[in-house]
């Protein structure tokens, strides 16, 4: 097992001499996975810090959408170790004025463009740090101008993985960019407007409401209400067989693993089905209203 | 180089203080590459145990598709060293009563669900144990209604690269859920019925013929039917000249890299061309039948 | 940080005694990753050599593309540390008598068939040394017809990794297979004839025109002539609001991360818009020409 440092120890000097870095770092891109860039990458990162393990999010985030690539982020850091580099590079804005940061929060570490990517991590650790990544000391040089993710952000992770403080790469920062929060149901008496946020491979339509707003009680008679179509089932999981009308087709709701409300269909795409996409409405009606 | 470890020192307890680990776990599911779900999977297993490497079998089993994984599965396992753990999670039917398992078999580990994944293992593997896995003491807690992966088998297999028994997981068991039978061709005079086990990537037909029923002597003057056509041309490799009559689309069979005979063309997708699908019938016939 | 050997030290005998082996192995394919073929090349390897770290260049190749694995080989290979080996099997001649290399180049290492897969790298590395795979005794056995990435690539980058010399696995050869020349742009007064030699993700067609022959001072006044259309703004980066005229949707070159012009369109796929494909002709006609 690594020994997990507190922020105290992170603060020594860099010159301090050797200490145990920081094993892990993620990558999270719109890259695909068919040309060179995510080699690249890794083949930057490896040559700062030979001894990491670099593990892939994902690379196929939808070019250029921000904020799926938020989701996704928000969606699956937590099961990772303190202290591990997460590096989010789906940046339509390169070249561009836009900043490259890196974000403290909740005892991980994420690098990127400030174009909200991070929004979501925001908004689950309030008591986060933000630094403007100006010192050029750790880039890789020449500086293309549409490849950052090479030459900035994955340059900054392995300097950091290996005991960089993240002072000393930019001054702090308090004003980053943010994408519409991802809480932002609207309720009324007995509804609730909510958003599709995202739709995975599978086609399940994950809305944005949690149980904060559908407490288990109340579950019994609500529906959903998208696209003119009206979910009235709620399943504990996929193949539950407590309601087993209206066939096998049939649409029913089921609390995701990322603790989201979704909409699914047995054996097909929900998201087909109903023709939803992200962003999209959704309404939610408690029990007789 | 790891020291191998045999079963005897496998069987010390967990108490018995600090002694090498296992290194590798794979990893083989129909998540697809462009959601969280991998990521989940590979931060949980890294929290757990920060040494191991974790190699992607393939995340591209087409969605709940048991038998693809089975055979995927099958066809890899014993490229790996000894004492790896191979974590398998195609599972349409999280959150039911399906039981979650550990299979011991041929100095491999698998874990998965009891959905038959691990069918040709078993066939290869006549020696195995199985366990089904009821210490939750083991499992990610909250355990999830959707996600077995993330919240039990992505930590039972951390668990047991750190060092657990498989009997710690839970009780030994021997009545596992089974496909039908890889080998299961019919035998009559000069003629042996098979099917198709898998379709890859380049579009080779594979079929669950092996080199025990048509031994090299008898594949001068054999051919192949399926779907109303007849393959006539064998050949060692793919662009083996011996034979070039009939122009460069040509159907042939080939021995492929898996053990089993492939039907396949020059330069394009054997299946397209044959409109062929898995589990499809294909009938050799041999010389002069 | 891992010491850097020179040439000198790894030209020490075989039986020398422990030394400190490669870190590092990337792998290029056009397996894709819905098969199983790249976890038997990764099991292959690391039951040779446990403590290799192995990165996916990429497995999206298209199927038995040698010129576009010989150009995304080429694009990234300078990101890694020295002494990182290279395996690259896009290899539609498999089980013919194409010979199997290995490659010493630019204080890296290429292992794959000689199909002109590493020409991009010659051309680079004008002092390099191509072995011809002839020692036996590195492959897996028995070889297969049809899969030499898992029976004799994989292995002999695994033993290479381990320590073993180059002329160890075969004579030395110099008649390599080659592909026609990456730089083979033709220039006449005030015009230079190249080709798309790629197409990205994004839709984006990088030229082989380099600075070479359109230096920064000629920018200005220059356009790029292609199936019929003709590109006349020279972009910064991808959101360069130097010039704004003609809607959104134009089109605009651009200097890419592997060093060559390319012609890309904001928010959408230039090669769409263009019906561009790899090998197609493009014109540069610089002011007043």
């Amino acid at each position: 097992m690594t020994p997990r440092r507190g922020d105290k120890k992170r603060d020594l000097p860099v010159s301090a001499g050797p200490r145990p870095s920081i094993r892990l770092i993620t990558l999270l891109t719109d890259f695909g996975l068919a040309d060179y860039f995510v080699g690249a990458l890794k083949g930057v990162i490896l040559s700062i810090n030979p001894s990491l393990s670099i593990v892939d999010l994902s690379h196929e985030i939808p070019p250029q959408d921000v904020a799926a690539g938020a989701f996704t982020l928000m969606a699956s850091y937590q099961s990772f170790p303190s202290e591990t580099v997460h590096v989010a590079v789906v940046d339509p804005g390169v070249g561009s004025d836009r900043r490259p940061i890196l974000v403290r929060a909740g005892n991980h570490f994420f690098v990127g463009p400030d174009n909200g990517i991070f929004s979501y991590i925001y908004e689950k650790e309030t008591r986060h740090k933000t630094f403007h990544l100006t010192n050029k000391k750790y880039f890789r040089h020449p500086v293309s101008a549409t490849f950052h993710g090479r030459d900035i952000f994955a340059p900054v992770a392995a300097a950091l993985s290996a005991g960089v403080k993240p002072a000393e790469f930019g001054p702090e920062i308090s004003d980053e960019k943010r994408l519409p929060s991802l809480n932002s149901v609207k309720q009324t008496r007995g509804k609730v407007k909510g958003r599709i946020i995202h739709i995975d491979r599978f086609g399940n339509c994950i809305t944005n409401i949690t149980r904060s707003v559908l407490p288990l009680e109340m579950e019994n008679g609500a529906r959903l209400l998208i696209n003119g179509e009206t979910v009235r089932s709620f399943r504990r999981f996929f193949t539950d067989s407590r309601d087993d009308s209206g066939g096998s087709e049939k649409l029913f709701a089921v609390w995701g693993s990322a603790g989201f409300l979704e909409i699914a269909a047995m054996n097909r795409s929900a998201a087909k089905r109903l023709r939803a996409k992200p962003g999209q409405a959704v309404v939610l009606r408690l029990k007789g209203e």
